[in-house]
């Protein structure tokens, strides 16, 4: 499900360089949302940046960030524009000339007022989204989180209003002169897989891996090699 | 080769919570950065933070990242502050409670002034280590930079001064009452990994996967599953 809005594209996240590897629809952007598993959020702290790794989830046109309510980093961001962006390493591009060494990659970058979500309609939610991010089908696995939980757990959304995505694929562009060189050029593709299920050492041997779990670890974002 | 000085904690490194995540080697920060491969790198433009991924490289107590020199992000950081976060995804925790679900990583936090490369010596010092990280090998194989190209690339020179590493490694940590739900818990491992080289389809067949690139290819950055 696509939604029918192009990317609204600022100052800020228009790419002033190489738009070829700009993408304006809001599908790419969802696309690229949906496959990552961390964003990396910047916010400003005494006129410094800070970029902290952390989970997020996505419903329609908001992301959702959570963190504890004790995160001094959070909180410095509620009313206050942050960047969240989300890169997926896709391979290394090996050029004949060392300047036109690349990596293929997707990433996405959301610049907006984050606002705290209070209300726990919301709350919950968005907290779903964030769980099912990482690991789809824990939400309604494991225990619900309690009252007191709920309080510990601080819940930002922002827009996806002023967004941009960008896109490299595909071989090394070398120079004319470079392809005679006689030295390889290719690319290793790169992707973030998963291995076998860890049961925690406390758990009985009796509990076998739920099926939904397996199917995580199965999980490949590799690129065709 | 780790030296001897503890990483220096400000307010905004010091992890305020959960401090047993928190290190305070020096190894273990360059244990971080040599093991990544981009970074994300926040700047502050017109008073909001931009976070974008780019390569780097090390070399002793600096971090170097380049660009091109019309990359207005970029030019933006140099002489201000800028932080470069540093995330390696090592698995998904699946607790036995929604809150207490997490993620195994290693993440380094740096944050402090950018300066703008000038010297030819150190220019190229830096470029190297920068394309040594994510492609060991290339720089003695592929074509040296050209005086043209180098005045298109734009080096920054990042103090490992103010830093912060922060690791979560392990099993879930569940609330007592939970560790008898009967629910499965434990750690999905996760890594980047590499596939085949794919050759450019420009590439003569005549010439082979060298062995360096072949040996970049079966890196893998996965925890023992």
């Amino acid at each position: 499900m696509t939604a029918e809005l192009p990317l609204s594209a600022t100052p800020r996240t228009t790419l002033h360089r190489l738009r070829e590897r700009a993408r304006t629809d809001r599908g790419d952007l969802y696309a690229v949302l949906d496959a990552g598993l961390i964003c990396h959020l910047g916010v400003v702290i005494d006129g410094a940046p800070v970029v902290l790794p952390t989970g997020y989830g996505r419903i329609g046109d908001t992301l959702y960030l959570h963190g504890s309510s004790a995160n001094r980093s959070l909180l410095a961001a509620v009313g206050h524009e942050v960047c969240a962006t989300i890169t997926l390493l896709d391979g290394l591009v090996c050029a004949r000339s060392i300047f036109n060494h690349s990596i293929n990659y997707r990433s996405a970058v959301i610049i907006g007022p984050a606002r705290l979500v209070t209300e726990d309609p919301e709350r919950l939610g968005a907290l779903r989204a964030v769980t099912e991010q990482l690991a789809p089908g824990q939400w309604d696995y494991a225990r619900q989180p309690t009252r007191k939980e709920l309080a510990a757990t601080a819940v930002l959304a922002l827009p996806l209003a002023e967004a941009s995505v960008k896109v490299r694929s595909g071989p090394p562009h070398d120079e004319p002169e470079d392809y005679d060189s006689g030295a390889w050029a290719g690319v290793i593709p790169a992707a973030l897989t998963f291995g076998p299920p860890e049961p925690d050492p406390a758990l009985s041997p009796a509990i076998p891996v739920p099926v939904h779990v397996a199917a995580l670890a199965r999980r490949t974002y590799k690129v065709e090699g």
